[in-house]
């Protein structure tokens, strides 16, 4: 698999990079950009964060304004952004943002137009992950963060992979797309009407469903504008209830849905990541 | 002198806030953004370091991507942002980045039509620091730091108002703008073709003259694809020379122009400031 560089940029002593490359998965070229920590060598291969980041956003806003290369650089962990969705002009996409580009929602699609080129789930578990296993000084040991729309797909799939990954995290996830309005206007689009399938994407649903999930850390600001209507985070805490899981849901006060929270709190979730890499 | 709050966010504790005003120096509406700590009441006002950003910024840039506010909010220093340049539609403008909307540079202009709008040197020194005095829990101790253009601004500021400042800070200044295609372009539409008049607006010129200079820190990396030809710190480095001052210019191996490079050492700049508005 070949990969193309489009930038580089030192920082905190290890590496910004961004690459291009063809994507079978998604079938179009894809954007990612990947942190590697100063001490990420051949003979010292660092563990990997994948983030997941939210509609309308591409491989750069969680490198550009997270403010997370400081403590990654310090834990010796490697942090892949990929795309949000597939890319190009033969891509089908939708007038509004919460559907088509940039709103991928990190599955498979299965209703045409959609699923010639929205694989975001196959992208994410199976082609992004080999090919920075393949190309880059990293384990195959990864953890799954995201935000928003990322964080509904950090944690779907984090908690169907369970093997796949060491743990999850979110900011401000989508908890409960099944019943809110970017949730089921994706999934109609996506993959029809069929309940059955909407669950099998469904954080609150999924988590429910789990029988020994993987550690999960969530921050929520109350003062998130898209929180009662669209985030939900009531049906998540109400599942991690349903079984004796280690899911930890935070509300943090006075915080809304930016990237200023992202970065108030991001060291927090690498060094809870971190724990559970390093072990 | 009336603000109106565009927006606000909790972050790191604290708070970022952009407000929009009229300009009486600029004769235009201008937008600044500040930070406050967590620590700010009107019994506690903290001091306050003023950034200047580079050609084509707005008070954005910096508040989003230098990563500055865990620092700040630990020692307790509020940050101000302003634009770059005056704004609006009667405002003069250049086709190319390097001149007009965004490329104030920090002085103000004396030729037609640029002297219309152009004096941002009297909205930073005057203007803009009676404003934040009189509408946030801040006092009147502060610091100066910037970035290409914005660390030719903040050190020419500093050095021409060493009463108003405790300290310089920059990255990856246009050190010597009179010697270099992005000043000459500069000085020559805002300021004419008086060369006296553009060693008053040259670092390098500036610090030769200087007595006793306030302490100055620049970080400069030395993977600059604008190093050689636009901001030749060594004569920067020759002016600190000619005397004993407090001034080191720190080259940085590797590193380049951005923000990336900015986000990895801005907690030394802060801390520098730090040393000298708490005294």
């Amino acid at each position: 698999m070949t990969i193309e560089s489009l930038s580089q940029a030192k920082v905190f002593g290890g590496w910004h990079k961004q690459y291009t490359h063809e994507s079978r998965a998604l079938n179009c070229n894809m954007r990612f950009a990947i942190f590697l920590p100063p001490n990420a060598t051949k003979s010292n291969p660092v563990p990997v964060v994948y983030w997941l980041s939210g509609l309308t956003c591409t491989d750069e806003n969680f490198m550009q304004k997270a403010g997370a290369f400081r403590m990654a650089a310090e834990l010796g962990i490697a942090i892949v952004a990929p795309d949000t969705s597939p890319r190009g002009d033969d891509v089908t996409d939708d007038e509004n943002y919460d559907l088509g580009k940039g709103a991928g929602f990190y599955l498979n699609a299965t209703q045409e137009p959609w699923s010639r080129h929205y694989h975001m789930y196959d992208y994410i578990t199976k082609e992004l992950p080999a090919i920075i296993e393949s190309n880059f000084p990293v384990s195959d040991v990864k953890s799954i963060s995201g935000h928003s729309m990322g964080g509904h797909g950090a944690i779907t799939i984090g908690l169907k992979n369970s093997d796949q990954y060491r743990s999850i995290s979110a900011f401000s996830p989508i908890s409960n797309p099944m019943q809110c309005p970017w949730g089921q206007k994706a999934f109609t689009a996506y993959l029809g009407t069929d309940i059955k399938s909407w669950k099998q994407c469904d954080a609150s649903e999924l988590l429910k469903q789990a029988k020994s999930p993987l550690p999960i850390l969530v921050d929520q600001g109350d003062a998130d504008n898209f929180l009662a209507e669209q985030l939900k985070p009531e049906a998540l805490i109400a599942a991690a209830k349903t079984h004796d899981s280690a899911v930890e849901v935070r509300m943090q006060s006075g915080y809304d849905h930016s990237y200023f929270f992202i970065s108030t709190f991001i060291a927090d979730h690498l060094n809870f990541h971190a724990k559970h890499l390093f072990v």
